[in-house]
């Protein structure tokens, strides 16, 4: 039997819960991931020891589904909502099961078995169980007593191990581990030269090096705390602030839908700018989210060379929200929002604080002008800058991303990242920059202290429904054009604009900077009143990165994506993780990369614009013991979407 | 006699002036603006109606007496602050005069003619009767007639010509005239196809050119106002705020000395910052201003060829400067400051509220991180971003520029320019992008309304001293290395970094994003203590964006210094506007690209460092009828500047 039965109260309230969701891409409830969770044990029926919960999140319903019914008209809407279903994976008997529950039915409606390459992301507990495993292993005292230190004083973390060409992959993890004693700064201290290999399903110590002793970086200037409290500045920046209605976030010419889930964290849903002259609500981006990370370290050396951190896929992102700090992570207007996520045993865990929106004033003007030229008059305008942010931190072991979704009135939506957290760093013997003579693939950034040299790639999906569904890729590029005949003008030289709209993935695969060129996003089927087409560009605030590993290194094997800051592809449902759905242990056969090599039809379809956010970080002592934000993002900006700039008439 | 007689009240005031100095780089006063118009009078001897003051600013003092004075110790100070000189152009008999006023002395100490190409800034009074000259032309009045014009509703906007390879240049101007009737939006309606050509020195229409009529755009949907008055948001951002002293500017980590001239606007100088360390102050910046700034038109016709504005140099930044708005321009904690400038007969004439200084609350933290593997602790820290800016609004005709100097605790520097105002636009019998067959060098943005084409390039000169005057520009350049040894490790590549040091100025002439690179200026003679060479790095916060005009165009060798986003030069003291001197129909014989191919050394040598924003910008019809900010800039980040990160420790 796989629909189980349910005490009256507990059906009573599901019904209840199902009946609330204002809007079809909820994330599931907490009492929507317990009754999947209970629907799956049952249906398990083996023994619950043997069933771990390594990913709950609603299933992407029918984008189609859920366009029929948002845009229903009301009363008479006769659209039912696409019904409510789990996607779980979970491991039993060594295995990883893909099961989908319908939890208005009560019952798992699918169930398969996955072979591919490739793992689930690690639940938290056995990162823990991992992370405590060297404290009671005997060579690894041995170790730590040679060293003269103090197992008592030390905190292991687990690392992920990426994958180097192996046929046979196991799910493993490699702990670092470091050395506590009078800091607070964990990563700033590592225990060098020590590699222990953890298979995670055994949670067995499988392979124990000792193979190199550096000195443990003292403790001094490692903390990372400030003396001074934060200071409680009081900021009003508007009379009217946002409203919400469930998930759905209504602030000044914007609507739009905040989710959350374990993978990407914060999830922007059906997003939709007020057209002032029309007065009515007008699409752009159906589903946004942070896709992937990957944090590829630049060490070739046993002790290093595995670091290719893909977090989000390996971890979760949203696993890794921290409960946010009023007056440091938000300011004294935010308001703080929860979010829910699936324990290993399946039921639902509240993560407290994990999202603040609040309105930002930029402290600077929206626009203005002032003109002199109408006789007697000085005539100044303009506005303040005040915006709508929803944020998230995530701390990624010793990293902390800070990721900003802004709403402009304007109808410009900035993606901000401010990279901040510890440096990962490997003892060294050296203490004086002038003694090394070796690469040591870093910076001394203290004694005894190099920062890795890495690398950091955000990837964005970014499901834009520019005014619809049917949308293209435009490249408007600049071009010098050359005046040949004198009595036409005596200048020479002036550019103009060759807009080139792309017929397939190919072409969506953009190498911005090579050559001077716009990049939108347009609706070929729908134009201003005075005949342009309507669209969005996207504006970079860096110098493009990408990665400048070989094409045939395994890292870059499986980040394949990292090649190109700009992608767009055609829409399919399942093509939402970058660097594949299982990506611990992945092999680059799932991802951005494959899908854009079917080099499907991307003119006037449903496209994706992917964006990486790419940084080389070189470190310097400014970095230790804790970073200063830095700052890097991109702008998508309406262009010929509006009839006029929307500003002044708000 | 060269020293004029002075009443003893005004001695008195000067003497009492020029004692109040605390900084040798104080603008000049009101005062001494009035003594030096004096002293030129009396100097001048011929008719007073005959002598324009054109340009009138301190004299760069030698930069080595100007430190040898800040950098002695007090009490014991023996060295004696530069004397007061100013610098002044002034126009007589048709012919350009540069002279240096001593103001200890009160007397001109030098008079050098002028006689090579382009020309000192107009003038407001020229441009204000240039700009009135068309309305009682006969010709200009008959062709308003023809097009059903009525003559009271026109403003004419005087517009610099440029240079085309001509062998003898006058001083001219092209008035384009617009039509206002029931609008605010001047530029939003061109009277297209008419060009005035007016010859500055005798203020005289020297050819009228009558060549297309198009209708004049419509008024409606032209306003740039909003209904709603600024919100008076209520924002405390600290307790401390910033002090100053005369000019000098003390805030959080820093000091530094703020001016105002004409030319430049805002120029800072002798920026230091605190060394948590040492206790120290420690150079950074000895002085920085925007140089020039570079807008050229990419429409070849006749009407509009010839826009390709050096505002800086033309017309002058400083002297554009607006009174800045509360709650628009500047928040509501924003402390104003007034400029002087010397008006065309050489008396002071006071700008109010030109600069306003304000701590800004970044909205986001300067650096956090969550530690969750100390057990049984999850330590948060972390503080929230205030930084100090000092801001000004150039306002030049048409388009606005806020720009921003930004002082970070992490002792980073921003350069922020964000544009907005309204487009230059051209009349044209479109109504409907679709019925558009040629090229029309532009946007559609409204009915008969093209917005043009153009680029902006605003370049910054810093004349760094990173912790003193002997500087090197480093590139940082990241290579992919290869591991080809496979029992070294199964990692195929890794970048590593491959420092070069720039030689001479040809090195100094960098293509920003050609390669993956990181640029420093480092102070080769300065390490920190572990032994790292101290420097601040470059951080763009665009796509570099350099010019696409043919090296061969007039205007590109007017502004050849736009070929490149990034120069370093040897420090020169006369060698401060990127697009020469006298840039009124410059031919580029002066300025930043002929002095950098002297290709002077620049390795531990006093070096500048020139920095182009440049933005491409397409029209779209959201840029009308005023444009929402576009937001560019760069920062320089201290790297191995500091021991360690000061910002915890604060």
């Amino acid at each position: 039997m796989k629909t189980p039965f349910l005490p009256l109260t507990l059906l009573l309230q599901c019904s209840f819960v199902l009946s609330l969701h204002l809007h079809p891409l909820d994330p599931l409830t907490p009492e929507e991931i317990n009754e999947t969770s209970i629907i799956v044990k049952k249906y398990h029926k083996g023994n619950p020891q043997d069933l771990a919960f390594h990913y709950v999140d609603l299933e992407e319903p029918d984008k189609s589904h859920v366009l029929r019914y948002l845009h229903d008209k009301k009363p008479r809407n006769i659209t039912k909502p696409p019904s409510r279903r789990s996607l779980v994976v979970v491991r039993t008997g060594g295995q990883t099961h893909e099961l989908v529950v319908d939890l208005t039915a009560s019952k798992v409606v699918s169930d398969h078995l996955y072979t591919g390459p490739g793992f689930p992301p690690f639940t938290f507990i056995e990162l823990f169980r991992a992370s405590k495993l060297p404290l009671t292993y005997p060579l690894f005292k041995k170790s730590i007593i040679g060293r003269g230190l103090n197992v008592s004083e030390i905190s292991c973390v687990p690392f992920s191990v990426g994958w180097y060409g192996e046929t046979i992959t196991r799910r493993e993890v490699k702990a670092t581990c470091f050395y506590r004693e009078g800091s607070v700064n964990v990563f700033a201290r590592p225990i060098e030269g020590i590699t222990i290999t953890i298979d995670v399903d055994s949670m067995q110590i499988v392979t124990y090096v000792d193979r190199v002793t550096n000195p443990v970086p003292r403790s001094q200037g490692t903390d990372f705390r400030t003396k001074n409290k934060p200071y409680r500045f009081s900021c009003k920046v508007s009379d009217t602030g946002f409203e919400t209605r469930g998930n759905i976030i209504k602030w000044a010419n914007w609507k739009f839908h905040v989710g959350f889930n374990a993978r990407a964290g914060i999830i922007i849903s059906t997003a939709s700018v007020l057209d002032p002259t029309s007065g009515k609500f007008r699409r752009v981006l159906y589903r946004g989210h942070v896709s992937e990370t990957f944090v590829p370290y630049m060490d070739p050396t046993y002790e290093w060379y595995y670091r290719t951190f893909m977090d989000i896929g390996e971890f979760g992102f949203g696993r890794s929200a921290v409960n946010l700090q009023p007056l440091i992570d938000c300011p004294q207007n935010a308001a703080f929002f929860d979010g829910h996520v699936a324990g290993p045993d399946g039921s639902a865990q509240k993560m407290s604080n994990v999202i603040c929106i609040f309105e930002k004033n930029g402290y600077g003007a929206s626009f203005r002008h002032t003109e002199i030229n109408v006789p007697g008059q000085v005539i100044n305008s303009g506005d303040a800058d005040i915006t709508l942010v929803v944020r998230m931190v995530a701390t990624l072991g010793n990293y902390d991303y800070i990721m900003d979704w802004e709403f402009q009135k304007s109808g410009a939506m900035r993606f901000g990242v401010a990279l901040t957290g510890v440096l990962e760093v490997k003892a060294t013997p050296y203490t004086n920059n002038a003694h090394i003579t070796e690469n040591v693939h870093g910076t001394l950034v203290a004694k005894n202290t190099v920062a890795v040299n890495h690398d950091h790639y955000l990837t964005y999906y970014l499901d834009l429904d520019v005014d619809g569904n049917g949308n293209s890729l435009v490249k408007a590029k600049l071009k010098t054009a050359r005046v040949t005949d004198v009595k036409v003008s005596p200048r020479k030289s002036y550019w103009t604009v060759v807009k080139e709209t792309a017929k397939t993935e190919a072409d969506g695969r953009i190498r911005l900077g090579s050559e001077p060129a716009e990049i939108l996003i347009v609706n070929p089927n729908k134009h201003t009143k005075i005949g342009n087409t309507v669209g969005y560009r996207l504006i970079p605030e860096q110098i493009p990165v990408t990665s400048l590993l070989s094409e045939d290194d395994f890292p870059q094997i499986r980040a394949g994506y990292t090649k190109y800051p700009v992608w767009v592809t055609a829409y399919n449902r399942s093509e939402r993780w970058a660097g594949g759905f299982y990506t611990d242990r992945s092999r680059g056969n799932d991802g951005l990369a494959v899908w854009s090599s079917k080099n499907r039809d991307i003119e006037n379809k449903d496209i994706v614009l992917w964006y990486n956010v790419g940084v080389h970080h070189i470190p310097y002592q400014e970095d230790f013991p804790v970073m200063p934000a830095l700052h890097a993002g991109f702008s998508l900006r309406p262009s010929n979407f509006f009839d006029h700039n929307p500003l002044p008439s708000d």
